[in-house]
């Protein structure tokens, strides 16, 4: 793996990690008034689309980054609705 | 551009796209309190790296989508730690 292919790997891990936090910080307060219910409409349906994308086009690293994050998204979008 | 390529498209439009009405009520409301410092954190991070990815592979449409949000990621991370 050359340093472009590293670069691009540790970008992933950091945007897909990254809502992780947020979605335990809203489990545990169940506050979500910052939070925008259109951001997490879209970016839950964008995380479904790639992930559809990934398996179309048989690329592993995209399937598995965007699994994660629509999961999460999805927690998150789901205590939108239920904890207004 | 077959239709692989148009729903990857559209998918980068989404998850791209998305951070904007996050951007746009955080910055009216400056609320961020239910809003994860580690995730735009993290996530301010990962954008930037995939910025960087996408110049060194020469990938227009990875430089683009994560441009733009990068910057809409950081102005959502500014607030946060500004009003806290």
């Amino acid at each position: 793996m050359n340093w472009i292919a590293v670069l691009g790997t540790v970008a992933a891990c950091c945007t897909t990690l990254s809502f992780l936090p947020q979605a335990i910080k809203t489990i545990k307060n169940k506050d979500t008034s910052a939070i925008s219910a259109a951001m997490y409409t879209l970016f839950t349906i964008g995380t479904l689309l790639w992930l559809l994308y990934g398996i179309y086009s048989k690329n592993f690293p995209v399937i598995l980054a965007n699994a994660v994050t629509f999961a999460l998204a999805s927690v998150i979008l789901f205590y939108k609705f239920r904890y207004k």
